[in-house]
């Protein structure tokens, strides 16, 4: 079989039915599927597997737990590229909008899985979870990434699934009010300072006070239990008294 | 600088402090860094850099998030082939007791980043926070997967950051007695088999009870709130029948 592989020529040896399964996810991936094994267990959940004789079950959860890894991974990269000035924070709230059950299941049906998975059912009767297209997903991922490894599963993700998530949504919702504000600073060609006015409380609860100066002069005052948090509800008040929309 | 970096020059225009660094970073990672900038971010704490003057703050925290990821996808990768028996259950668990902060900070000081550190403060006062070199080191991780891509960066935690993890120690503590059962029954060369006995409660409060047989013989039973939960009891109650040490 890998000797077949090699030559690309695996679909030899393969019954109708990994035949089938091979053109599908060939159409969905994007390049012929070399360990079609993987596949299959990919879309294999663990109600529908029967256990093996040695109490094991043959089921996609092992590979979701790799593809859900794989998939942090390419998401982490492209939101810190595709945003240069956002800080952690934003990137991490905005990965897990983007990566989340409820997303990735309906990405999952967008893709082809749940077709798939009805046409391997072939009738036999099933109760599907909430988000088993999200899972299915997550495990065709971590397949795609033993299949084909790292370069080309990060190229499956950025072009054949990103297109189908929200991306513009979710960064709506996660509104960095000292993003705004800088941007807001660098368009208008406003130098923007934030000033730690002072710190009052004890070790353990402290307050932070904080004003934003536009040019020099100051427009809005932040408090909390942080700098960073100062800065953004100070940031927020200037945002009210700049009249920038959200 | 791009060409000479094409050239493998780069090094002719890094100051005295930067060539430093380089030469550092090429002992402690195995290859020449390319692009410099990356590794200097890496070992920038935000409470270290002042914020330039548009209030943006010039440290780490954004390639600790990418490295987080990425680490995270090696370290899933490397457990989802090293014990190809166990559950995502396992896995998930022994990676969380792998990469925490505790265990990275740690590793991070073993790899040199205390000394490298120490190097770049040059005197100056610095309040370190308990997991400083944990979180330095995902920042470090983020910056090779930068400046070299996953394959590299992959064999980098594989061969220099992994053989600082007390991996047995960590699977040790995360006992899964099913698998303790069934690695028994195969030495023995015994059939290892989980009988369910039945299902009791409504449908939001379910019990399952099962039975462990061994060659046909029930020799423990086990509850839970579902299948696998039971035949997890089933077979810690079988390791104290079969005297299976933990």
């Amino acid at each position: 079989m890998r000797f077949l592989q090699k030559l690309g020529l695996q679909h030899l040896v393969l019954n109708k039915k990994d035949k089938r399964l091979a053109s599908t996810i060939k159409m969905m991936v994007g390049s012929k599927p070399f360990n079609i094994a993987l596949y299959r267990l990919a879309i294999t959940p663990s109600g529908l597997q029967e256990s093996t004789s040695n109490g094991f079950q043959i089921s996609y959860e092992r590979l979701e737990f790799l593809g859900d890894a794989v998939l942090g991974a390419v998401v982490a990269d492209y939101l810190y590229l595709k945003y240069p000035y956002r800080n952690e924070g934003f990137l991490t709230e905005t990965r897990s909008k983007l990566v989340n059950r409820e997303v990735l299941h309906t990405v999952g049906m967008k893709i082809g899985l749940k077709k798939l998975f009805s046409q391997e059912l072939d009738g036999r009767s099933f109760t599907q979870s909430k988000s088993l297209y999200g899972d299915m997903l997550e495990a065709l991922v971590g397949a795609i990434y033993l299949d084909k490894g790292y370069n080309f599963t990060r190229k499956f993700i950025l072009e054949r699934l990103l297109i189908h998530f929200d991306i513009q949504e979710a960064v709506n919702t996660t509104i960095n009010y000292k993003s705004k504000i800088i941007e807001w600073g660098q368009k208008e060609n406003k130098a923007v300072h934030y000033k730690l006015l002072g710190v009052t409380g004890n070790q353990r609860l402290k307050e932070f006070s904080v004003a934003l100066e536009i040019d020099g002069e100051e427009i809005a005052k932040g408090t909390g239990s942080n700098k960073k948090k100062a800065e953004q509800n100070a940031s927020e008040n200037a945002c009210k008294v700049l009249n920038i929309a959200d």
